[in-house]
């Protein structure tokens, strides 16, 4: 069975980046799969790089190989990391990228790369995706085991994932951390959450964000009116407003970051 | 031989989107071969989804499965058709997105897809493609028969193709169907039917689109000087407005589903 | 050993181009892999695509097939080109694309493609990637000797690569060749030769450009503070200018072919 590799970048579309990469690659280890999962992460967006890692790693097949570079840093003294967990493989600048998926730290076990001679022989100070990240993906998945590649590595750098706040009994204060193509709000709810409330407590939800009103929960965004916000339990298992038909960005005038309030009737 | 999956969407290049369907369709069945065709579908746009399908199907080899994905009522009562036509696999939202195709429906067998077994074992309302599409073609490469997927279905959503209108003997009213990345205008008027009238009639043709005439026809786009509209056989098979060097769609000022009259002269 | 065909357009993403054109290519050899280095070439711009190819090339296995496609004569009577170089193959329009990556002439084997045996039964005038490129690419990963496709070509078009110009012993004018997502301004001062200067001579450097003084030479973009334009070298082996975490292309308010100066000091 071939092995995958699946890249996420903020490198574009356009430039010799993620081609170069893959002939790196390819040129290791022949046999792999390699899988574009996007190259058109905001440049520089950490955060974005790695919830795009988190909601879609557990979808492929297990002992995937995910290489995620936004790597503003590239050359400095910032490590890179190699890790195993839960049965998949990540290869990402050692900035945060990794800490939205590997919460539950004590299920992984995490290298700081530094076995050079897996490394391109030439290593520029501004392209480790090619020189360094991409050549150590190829000969893991040839088999080289993972303590091969350098020294098991504990204080790696922690983003916090901003979870909601509790202002009141049944106020909570959330926030917008991804817009998608069709202009969704992805809020920082998790729909479990909320589940329970909703079904089980039976109780009522309303959002409001840039002083607008959003009280129609649904299933899907077509149960609302073309262009009105209605809330939705959205794929990546987090509560989102959307429309039907248009782009609740555009409508509510919101942008990443923006905080609402979620209020339990 | 690997099988072959080829991806149409409107879900950009920048979500996790088409990157976990990829994950789905290789945890099923790794041996098939992944093939993007685009995801850059105007948001909602199916008749743009149905365009490309048409326009580059036939190019592939036999068996080759095609989902087309450009889905606003995902989650609703609307069906998800799994058509076989001349050869080829279809899998698509019954939203009319296939009727570009299957134009000649004597020759087509479409179910529409209802057994659950086959898909993910929890199934969002807001993205069918993963958790329902990506398995299903994953099943289908296995070998898995057509039939075992759920019912067969005669009353699925037709789109019509706008045709051109005849005014007069000499005078049709056509559209323009589609814009291309280089700003080439894309009619509604097949070159099968112009060629007839131009190569074996030997008439004349100009068009009359936005307040200008273009009664320039030639073989290639460099024929005409820099920025200068001729009218081309494209190939998609239709009458094109195109530009050396330039955009006719910026020179003309014009859009998808602008009018336009072509002249027999 | 599948054998790699790898792809260079300025086609873009939301057309049918390269779907159709990797279509054809699996219908006549289904064990190849095609890796798509960009479609998002600037339309028509010949040098870019050349740049893009030059900079990727070398990391790819060797046999990989590149199809280079920028062709606004597509259709005319400028050659088709199929070339054995450094142990790679590449195919593109007769338009000095290729010359960019083939300055060492006495080890090129050139063939201009004329043998329709081996394009599709019906060749458009306006889209030769899909109906002569692809195939040609196809049947040469089959096997089929590299002078079966044609006549060997010696008069093919050259592109002059815009070399610095020395003003005086310690001046140099060079230029903008290429801005990648970052914005990061890419220069035609080979690294190699301000290597010898910097490291061996010892000599300090400094840019002018656009009005203003770039003196900072750093290894990585992150040693200057966020903002501040640095010199550093690029990973496609030119002198860069580029900023931590901003575009320097946005400060510096410049563009692809504007001049700057480089001072020995």
């Amino acid at each position: 069975m071939r092995r995958i590799i699946a890249l996420i970048t903020d490198f574009g579309e356009s430039d010799y980046f993620v081609g170069s990469m893959k002939g790196v690659i390819l040129s290791i280890n022949p046999e792999v799969e390699i899988v574009d999962i996007t190259h058109s992460v905001t440049p520089f967006d950490i955060f974005e790089a790695g919830f795009v890692l988190k909601s879609s790693y557990v979808y492929f097949p297990q002992k995937t190989i995910f290489i995620t570079v936004v790597d503003p840093e590239v050359g400095s003294e910032r490590k890179i990391l190699l890790a195993y967990y839960k049965n998949y493989y990540f290869i990402a600048p050692d900035n945060g990228i990794l800490s939205l998926v590997m919460y539950e730290e004590e299920e992984s076990m995490i290298i700081s790369v530094t076995s050079s001679h897996y490394f391109l022989p030439k290593v520029s100070s501004t392209f480790h995706g090619r020189d360094i990240m991409a050549p150590i993906s190829a000969w893991l998945a040839k088999g080289i085991n993972l303590s091969s590649f350098g020294e098991p590595c504990n204080n790696w750098v922690r983003l916090k994932f901003p979870e909601p706040r509790k202002l009141d009994e049944r106020i909570y204060e959330g926030e917008i951390i991804h817009i998608d193509r069709f202009g969704n709000l992805i809020t920082n709810f998790p729909s479990s959450f909320l589940y329970t409330e909703i079904f089980e407590n039976r109780k009522g939800i309303k959002v409001e964000i840039g002083g607008k009103v959003i009280d129609k929960f649904t299933k899907t965004y077509s149960e609302g009116s073309v262009g009105e916000p209605v809330l939705v339990f959205g794929s990546s298992d987090f509560l989102e407003i959307g429309t039907f038909l248009q782009s609740a960005e555009k409508i509510l005038k919101v942008k990443k970051g923006d905080k609402l309030r979620l209020y339990f009737l």
